[in-house]
């Protein structure tokens, strides 16, 4: 019985310190992560406002994310986020889509462009540290053929083919060089059926090509891609759907 | 001493129950919040993607902010994110604004949407909770002449005068109606100097109302408001600027 009040003693202290420990690390959740003042840490927030800009296209011309911003994107690409806003972009598309008939004359069409509409490159920036652009490195990867397929894109292709429509393929990637790797990629991802693959050099513009697409008698009913350039410009088509994208930006 | 042992157990067990609450209210932010896992509540993160739909231009003719959101919309406007997408946005117009030149014959010029660009009905949208358009009540609360002005836009204003631009405000608020109790509003918020403002009523789309300044011999180099509406058709300008608006939809 001697030795009680000093155990019960330290006993307590124990306690006390691992009450303080876990009153601290209560107090740095709430506060550093604002568990009870809704937001996002600091760096979040100045990222949240770039990444809306860029949606937005608000921002416009920036050759790479900001440094404080790479985590920001890397976590936005890849914790969920990115996957639930393709899937409410092709909710509306999808939705869109319903009210457009297909004409039986087959010329109803969509656009839709590639690289990070349908394939994707995070694998490639989460590499680069989604820096500048490296054009060597990036056919270095295209010519892999190793780009996954983006499935909530495809399953508005998929869609779109099974109401009747064209669905042409625009890409800014050079036909000679990866139009073969780039086809079989497409194909390997489910991007089969009745595409149309129109690589042309960054040369000539999306506007070209579906000014090409009209004269042909086409009527561009949709419109899908990641740029704002894939959207913007001559025959730009009845809608447009921004897919997001705040790993780089092309003019 | 003979009460020191049970003293000492009643004493352990507080502290352990202590613990055990302390440790429950730390998980619970911490999940809940996602604290160790970046992300939002389910909700907040539904509606963030909502959000950038709206302001990317994908989400198009909704009639009132989803019913879940209502909340989340409220926190954005009034907690620092709608403050902070402002400032971002204001910052991109105003370093566009530094490589444009005013000429000197003062026919450069600018155009500005005057609701939730200039003027603020946000107090106005709370009391009704971000529900469907109210007409009536909308004018009620215009001829108030107590919507707040928005520094930062004020800010950009103000700028693009000192450079010698024209500022034009171009609103569909009714003039016959709303037209005097809209420019004591403005002038009392700020928006003076040369300011020209042109209300139209509805039936005009701001398109029109372009058209005719361009007409008239000016030359739109920026083209600033909160609806899409206000930044897209003819003479929409060389630049358009997004003001962030989760609050409503004009077509």
């Amino acid at each position: 019985m001697s030795n009680i009040a000093p155990m019960a003693s330290r006993a307590l202290a124990a306690w006390r310190q691992l009450i303080m420990l876990l009153a601290l690390l209560f107090l740095d959740a709430a506060v550093a992560r604002q568990c009870f003042w809704p937001g996002q840490a600091p760096d979040d927030a100045g990222c949240l406002s770039w990444r809306v800009m860029v949606e937005a296209n608000n921002a416009r011309g920036w050759r790479t994310v900001p440094a404080q911003c790479v985590g920001y994107v890397k976590g936005y690409m890849t914790r969920g986020q990115y996957l639930r806003d393709l899937a409410g972009v092709m909710e509306q598309a999808s939705d869109y889509a319903d009210q457009v008939d297909a004409g039986a004359d087959g010329l109803d069409a969509w656009v839709f462009d590639i690289d990070d509409t349908c394939l994707s490159n995070l694998p490639y920036y989460e590499t680069k540290q989604f820096g500048a652009y490296d054009p060597s490195a990036f056919k270095a990867w295209a010519s892999k053929e190793a780009c996954p397929g983006i499935p909530p894109v495809l399953g508005l292709f998929t869609a779109l083919l099974d109401k009747g429509f064209k669905v042409f393929l625009l890409s800014g990637r050079d036909e000679e060089t990866l139009g073969p790797c780039t086809t079989g990629n497409l194909e390997a991802e489910g991007f089969s059926g009745t595409p149309e693959y129109r690589g042309q050099s960054s040369s000539v513009f999306k506007s070209a090509m579906r000014k090409q697409l009209v004269d042909e008698g086409y009527r561009i009913r949709g419109n899908v891609g990641d740029q704002w350039s894939d959207l913007q410009g001559d025959c730009v088509g009845d809608r447009v759907f921004k897919i997001p994208n705040p790993m780089y930006f092309v003019p």
